[in-house]
């Protein structure tokens, strides 16, 4: 995925009081408290100001005193702490969810934040927080977001908080969206991006690892996705390495409409569609066990030298072929990617169907070396978890290209050895993998 | 509203079949027809080209020939026609909407279009087709969007097609929405921006008149999007004056966020807030009429003062201060704002509560000049109708400031006399009242 902003890696800086103390106090204390976000430039941190307009005097000043634990910034009318409670007796609401997303100031995230706000992922019922990480460079922007996110009116958004510290930002998260990285600068090699993104994600699975809640769901979306998820998942022992995912769904979406397009039927009819490996130019969209109106999509599309020599090429050459045309990255479909991906863990999958992620190799039944994050077809109950679809052909073809987005990945891996625990790297990347129009 | 691309105003260009002529002949012909889209630099218009997979050569090649009326570029996988009607036995799906766009290829189009393609605004049963405005300037970058529309898998987006000729977007049009103006030159008055852009939504007026559906509902976000949408108006007397918004719904929503962080609450208790007037510096967030939590402001917000000066002040700001931090204008929140107007006219509005549309002033209740286009409370009972509110309370400072506002657009009138059909022009703008942050 292109990518957006470098959130510096940092320590926990307590300061506020901890929501849960927050809520163990009277609320109407507090329903009335007012916090307007200010950036300070000389120092690390952003800072908080609270206002009290003058007729509704009814907050403590003394409560920030009593600082505890960390809390992230929140910002203007998302200060305000709501009587969810009272509302729940009215209105049924569910539980708030916590939704930490990295890179928040970058472009997919300004078409995903509001995605996530408007109830796409999780329905109409469904509160949620964002809590939004960034970069010190990119704080004020941050804010600007905060702000159109306000003026958006979303009812299901309850909170919106911004900070520079993962430690802050990834406190009680049930899904941390990791979508910043760093891009790659003139003349940076792949390993070197490997390891200069593979800090920052060593850094998050620390921070993961420390304070999100102990079932949060982790979506790589940062570049190199699937190596960077390896590290973070390595950092992040107390969670279940089966909860991290990296984004391979835009991968598929685009196959399927290049199916759609060769077959000329709608993109609906196209299903079972399985992107496996890395999400990079050795990536396999398989078109073996793919349908299209439920059949074998060789028995709709009789061209199998097309399967075999164009279809991949012209999935991976779709974001170059983008940024050519439009200027800019494919942030929107990027997005809507990444709410598909979440989709599919929070509804059960369509019976007989399926769908990619990039997930952590721990016993699959593919013969697929194990201790890598790899692309494979995914079902979900809807729960959040998932489980490997069992009954999948190969033929020499597809376990031939397999094997090549496999040897990269494990070679991928020996690169950040480093970060992983591991010992020490060893980096010998043959080639540039990185699909186009992707920095 | 800040805007994007100005869409060349040009005449008929009849190059291939009416939607409704393919419909009239055999479906399977067409089923599997696939037209893929070049732009061709040195011609004004772009073309279209067909191939067909080898083996599925079904359609006759003779179709292009039989050209009678215009019909815009469609692109890559939404050329299949499909069929609906199969569909709609299956799957009860109601008519397809035509939804015109216009300056399709800026940000704030980005956003909209993705939204109206999952179906927040219709809702989930209702296939749309996107037609696409642009200039031959973005023509490249429109089929940037089309692609990522095609990667993005909406089921319900059956149809998206491009052009830079209003008269074969507009064709059949249900709704137009029109967001693409001219942005204000270094130096350019807003006498000369009135008369720059009013020529293009003049001239787009005419092609609503000529080719859009006779009830299409038009909705005017180009600034400045009063007159604007009173040329527009002026230029398409076989479409209901009624018919034509201009949009204030980003100033109400952002002043519903300023009284709920004034007052304490979430912005879902603020309600019955109007824009008065002109989408520019003179226009008038009332207080007097809105509620928070169901009680009048300002028995909620003691405060005349602030309310009086520091609110609409709070309001008018947004824009700018959103610029400055966020480096962008709110392309987002401006999308927000235009699903929230049009679900304003398909949905009933609440019980008691109303929405602030720029409508034409012809017989309202509030003594308002009549024959400009004026924002002012509406309710509409989801059938793409509205009526104005009747009981709304006046008071002085409300009278006057609305009387400003009226000025303004009475003088901007004069400044577009050559446009509207009511003789010379005459330009006496005193102050520039663009709205900070728009351009």
């Amino acid at each position: 995925m292109a990518v957006a902003e470098l959130s510096s890696p940092s320590h926990t800086n307590p300061r506020l009081l901890h929501s849960s103390q927050l809520s163990s106090l009277s609320t109407h204390l507090y329903k009335h408290r007012r916090c307007s976000f200010r950036s300070r430039p000389p120092t690390r941190y952003a800072r908080i100001s609270c206002s009290v307009a003058p007729n509704q005097v009814q907050a403590p000043l003394t409560v920030q005193v009593q600082n505890t634990t960390s809390k992230p910034e929140c910002y203007g009318v998302f200060c305000l702490t709501y009587d969810l409670k009272a509302e729940e007796e009215t209105k049924s609401w569910k539980k708030l969810i916590n939704i930490a997303v990295s890179g928040a100031a970058g472009m997919i995230s300004n078409h995903l934040l509001f995605k996530l706000a408007s109830g796409e992922v999780f329905g109409p019922n469904q509160p949620i927080a964002l809590k939004l990480l960034g970069s010190q460079r990119s704080l004020e922007a941050l804010e600007g977001v905060a702000m159109e996110l306000e003026d958006s009116l979303y009812p299901l958004l309850r909170e919106v908080s911004i900070s520079v510290d993962p430690y802050e930002v990834f406190q009680d998260a049930e899904w941390a969206l990791l979508i910043g990285a760093k891009p790659r600068g003139p003349g940076m090699e792949r390993a070197g991006l490997l390891d200069i993104n593979g800090q920052i994600f060593a850094e998050q699975g620390k921070a993961l690892n420390a304070v999100a809640s102990r079932n949060v769901k982790v979506l790589v979306v940062g570049n190199p996705c699937n190596t960077n998820a390896l590290i973070c998942l390595k950092n992040a022992p107390n969670i279940p390495a089966k909860n991290f995912h990296a984004l391979t769904r835009l991968d598929e979406n685009r196959a399927k409409c290049q199916l759609a397009l060769k077959a000329g039927v709608f993109y609906d009819k196209v299903s079972n569609v399985t992107i496996w490996g890395n999400h990079s130019t050795t990536q396999v969209p398989d078109f073996l066990n793919a349908r299209i109106n439920g059949l074998p999509v060789e028995e709709v599309i009789k061209d199998r030298k097309w399967l075999e020599e164009e279809f991949t090429e012209k999935v991976q050459k779709r974001g170059g072929v983008l940024i050519k045309k439009w200027g800019r990255s494919s942030a929107a479909s990027t997005a809507v990617s990444i709410v598909d991906a979440m989709k599919s863990l929070v509804t059960p999958t369509p019976e007989g169907d399926w769908f990619s992620s990039g997930v952590y190799t721990n016993g699959n039944p593919y013969g697929i070396v194990e201790d890598i994050v790899f692309s494979m077809p995914c079902r979900s109950k809807g729960d959040g978890d998932y489980e490997l679809v069992k009954d999948i052909k190969f033929d020499d073809y597809l376990r031939k290209r397999i094997a090549k987005t496999e040897a990269e990945l494990l070679a991928e891996k020996r690169c950040v050895a480093h970060l992983t625990g591991e010992g020490i790297a060893v980096c010998d990347l043959p080639e540039d993998t990185m699909l186009p129009g992707e920095m």
